[in-house]
């Protein structure tokens, strides 16, 4: 089966098309299938999805490691890699991805990169450009589970993941502390604190900053800027 | 300053450069500046290296957060990237490099990439791989900061950092502590325990896998395989 006309038009409307002649990749585009994950389900790295790139076309997909921290929310237009198509570094535990809702996805095999690689300079930089993205909210998420204290960690998300100054929970506070790899009893005490800060405020699954430059001088202050060990 | 010779061809035979013609490429690399950092200094991010591709031409470089959590050590003939040069992302937290020994740095520009990207194919792919392997390696720390117990993430290092099962320590287990953002005491009961269960041996710098696949299994077993939540 083919991609429909809708999933056609998302995908060639995709950041890895930008500034490209899009009407020269139609006939690609039409080799491809959309796939169906139902909500629940995961998509593992069986070998035949192991060397491509997938797309999103709609729905949810979650990208978790296999005790359940969960990475990042992939949504419709999103890119992703179960493994690293160009890397010939091993991955050592898999990371799967779950669909949240019903989802729809399609690969892009990694020769059909290759080849446009050669052809369209666009389309390479565009690839590069999505792969930075993704290569700097991982950076991001190490940022979240090295930090200095629970409350550092709950600012820097915070700090990295509202629009303006609002940030609604997609999966409230036990989806939170599943992203930051910290306990909820821990989210609450760090929320609690930063409340009594005055930097932020909550309310059910919105948090909102009432002091953004505050809200980073805390997390910078906190961050010592030295190289000091962890404590004994 | 130009780059010396030698300099020139660590350059013109690193990965960035494979399959290139890189005779093509001497009046470019003839362009660019050799930067020495000493002992114990640090590369931050100021505007000037910050849209550039950095290569390290001779010494050693940690890749540190704020907080001294050891990332990675970067050897001659690595690139890094002290902000991502193609990401909109914007960095909340700064990390930076500190040079491990008297070390020497080039920068290539962001648009001498972006013009090479147009004009060579091979070089954008080269870039591709690099980057890729970067963000691979992110994805390990992740696994190591995000593991289930001390002892999965001390296993998790030891499998991807072996070469014939034997691991030297670079910086002794007090710079392996640093680099799992574990204290030491907690990496020396960790330690004991894989050696206890007799997967691994410990001599001074050097760690001996004796059981590769029961390491493997060690870890595995410990991440369970479900979305459980972080104990309360």
């Amino acid at each position: 089966m083919a991609l429909n006309v809708k999933q056609e038009k998302r995908l060639l409307s995709s950041a890895l098309f930008a500034g490209c002649d899009t009407q020269s990749y139609r006939p690609l585009v039409q080799t491809l299938s959309p796939i169906s994950i139902l909500k629940g389900q995961r998509i593992g790295s069986p070998p035949h999805h192991a060397s491509a790139l997938g797309f999103l076309l709609d729905g949810c997909l979650d990208l978790c490691n296999l005790n359940g921290v969960l990475f990042y929310t992939l949504e419709a237009g999103d890119f992703f890699e179960i493994e690293p198509m160009f890397s010939q570094i091993q991955t050592i535990l898999p990371w799967h991805l779950r669909a949240r809702t019903n989802t729809v996805v399609t690969f892009l095999d990694k020769n059909i990169m290759l080849s446009q690689f050669e052809e369209d300079p666009a389309f390479a930089r565009n690839y590069i450009h999505i792969r930075a993205d993704y290569t700097q909210n991982l950076t991001r998420q190490l940022d979240h589970f090295t930090a200095a204290s629970p409350g550092v960690a709950l600012a820097l998300y915070l700090l990295g993941n509202h629009t303006q100054h609002i940030l609604k929970l997609p999966d409230g506070l036990a989806g939170l502390a599943r992203r930051l790899n910290i306990s909820r009893a821990t989210l609450y005490r760090a929320l609690a604190d930063l409340e009594r800060r005055q930097l932020v405020s909550h309310h059910e699954k919105t948090v909102r900053i009432l002091d953004h430059d505050g809200l980073f001088a805390f997390a910078y202050s906190q961050s010592q800027p030295q190289d000091s060990l962890p404590a004994e």
